[in-house]
């Protein structure tokens, strides 16, 4: 039956973009180094403020979200320095291998895959001291969990001479985070998102106490120096050639949150994901994630005794819809749909529908329409 | 519940674009009075009559549809001449019009709105003679009903001097159309409609017959003139400035549309209208076309006791679900769904799954995901 199949894409990142704000960086004429530039460089930063929900500054490099990670390790430590790392799948395992490629000793505190971060164990860590800094995911959007970052954090904040970072790449725009609050002092993000916009730009926040802690440290950085940057963009300039288009386009999507509302954009991801997270049941699937569920994304187990990659390519082959298998080990265990960023409630009835086909085309039985009926309930619970 | 909510466009005309013929015509820089535009131009003939399924010539005017229609009529007659109408809705009634407003006496043969034009009693008319040209719709968008065009052309076929017109706005890309085989003289389109580019742009094809009929015609003419635009387009160039933008949009659709296939083209909305129609059943309403249903766009009759209006409100207000409502005196009696063009069974499918919550909304009680299982059924009885 060959007729029309648009793509659609449901993977964590990149994600939809938002077409008004491709079409403003299309017709831009900007150069870097002029007013035009500092001045809407300077109404980003201030919108990036909002979207992280902090009063903190906030640096953006032209990188994906690992260089600012890398930044983070090399920015706020020393050679000798031992660091504390929560990790619950492949983002968790990231920050391990920063550790290891600046020689810097990590404590690793790992869940198994599908549960969250145990923060508790991890605070017993930090009573034994000694540690420089604490990297952590918000949301391992490799398993689909959320971590408890403000326990974490609230325990970290304690601590004079230890830093919390957090990876909020695919947290932010999707979990409510109060990075002031609860003592983030490094918030990581990235453009490809639920900012809606390509990939190519890495964003990080710094408190005053990881201002602190970069004077001190000793690693060798250049690209990712934070303070260098900071200070550039206390200007309005960056320290090398912006991403300028990328820049525009955010510029451009962050009007439209602000004008949608912070709290609005993680509602809307919250939204989708518990009406997934039931579309699954009603399915006959198992969530992946036995941990508290992230809203970024959704991580369903493969049908009982089917490979997860068949769902993934017949989805893509008969609906041009892109979802995402398991990565590393979970590849074949499961997939994923996001809820990252410019998705609404149609957008997830159209994939469900057509996860009920594929599903049947594999070999799993279900009830046509019963997973639509589940995200169709949780919108009335949602609208009630 | 306010978050993120995109527009969805289902109306028969205009319809969703086609994004790649869109991109093409922002990056143009054509003046029309070039070698360039002239090769692109006779592209785009040649791709129309592919599109047409006709070996006869075709003409392209800066107008909407309504103006090759006007022209139809304005070419093809002479004050004294008499034609014969069938109409089957607001379209049908658009002949009617245009006849009077030349001052050319019609019979008319009309049906119930929803009901096809009984093509039989038209022929009965031919049999009396004395008819010039014989008008009527492909499909009837206001209603959703598609005419018996191959009976009735075959018919007229057989009178010398008698041209058959087929207004096919709605019917080109939605139905099988074989206008040579089936004697149709003039057979007219519009750009908004399965072309997936925006309105502006009206085409009409002339066999040889209309062209021997034209030399005769008497009624005034200027902007409109069949003969004049022929005879320019041969050289690859329009009489009057062509609107380029949407020439260059049309010809980058039209190799879209050789690329996937007319037949596929066709099919794909006979597969949206077929699963369309059984949704409406399965959520307890009736379909509105009682002739034989177009697949151009599906008419659905309101909920007993509810004006389709509320329905038509809700779906925009809340889901940004654009649909139209009955027109002229079926408003409020009915809503539709189209199918022409750029649309995917997933489209479908999310339209569906906001149909069925607003109907719970305005009263009507439906079983949730019914009427998707309805669509999918359909397809997988197409794909089987």
């Amino acid at each position: 039956m060959p007729g029309i199949v648009k793509e659609r894409l449901f993977t964590p990142g990149p994600t939809p973009l938002l077409m008004e704000a491709q079409l403003r960086a299309l017709t831009m004429t900007l150069h870097h180094r002029t007013d035009a530039f500092r001045a809407l460089m300077r109404e980003t930063l201030d919108n990036l403020k909002y979207y992280f929900n902090t009063k903190n500054d906030i640096i953006v490099f032209a990188s994906s979200g690992t260089g600012a990670m890398e930044g983070a390790v090399s920015n706020l430590l020393s050679p000798g320095d031992r660091v504390l790392i929560g990790t619950a799948g492949k983002f968790g395992e990231r920050w391990v291998q920063l550790a290891k490629a600046y020689g810097i000793e990590s404590v690793v505190v790992e869940a198994p895959y599908g549960q969250e971060v145990p923060v508790g164990e991890m605070k017993k860590h930090l009573e034994s001291g000694g540690f420089r800094a604490v990297f952590i995911q918000a949301t391992e959007s490799s398993t689909g969990v959320r971590n408890d970052v403000e326990s974490l954090g609230k325990a970290v904040s304690a601590l004079p001479d230890c830093c919390f970072v957090v990876d909020a790449i695919t947290g932010l725009g999707t979990t409510d985070l109060r990075p002031d609050e609860w003592g983030v002092d490094i918030l990581i993000g990235g453009s490809q998102k639920a900012t809606m916009i390509p990939p190519g730009l890495a964003f990080a926040s710094i408190s005053d106490k990881a201002g602190r802690a970069m004077e001190k440290s000793k690693l060798p950085r250049y690209y990712f120096d934070y303070a260098k940057e900071r200070k550039s963009l206390a200007k309005g300039e960056s320290s090398y050639t912006p991403a300028t288009s990328l820049i525009v386009c955010l510029h451009a999507a962050l009007n439209y949150i602000k004008e949608l509302g912070r709290e609005n954009l993680i509602a809307n991801a919250e939204l989708l994901a518990e009406a997934s997270r039931e579309a699954a049941v009603a399915l006959g699937l198992k969530n992946f994630a036995v941990g508290t569920p992230a809203n970024a994304v959704t991580s369903i187990c493969a049908p009982p005794g089917i490979e997860s990659t068949k769902v993934v390519k017949d989805m893509k082959s008969r609906f041009g819809v892109i979802l995402t298998d398991g990565q590393g080990s979970m590849k074949g265990q499961m997939f994923r749909i996001a809820h990252l960023g410019y998705y609404d409630f149609l957008d997830l009835v159209a994939v469900l529908g057509a996860l009920e086909i594929t599903l049947l085309k594999v070999g799993h039985k279900v009830e046509l329409g019963s997973g639509v009926r589940a995200a169709q309930n949780v919108y009335l619970r949602h609208s009630a």
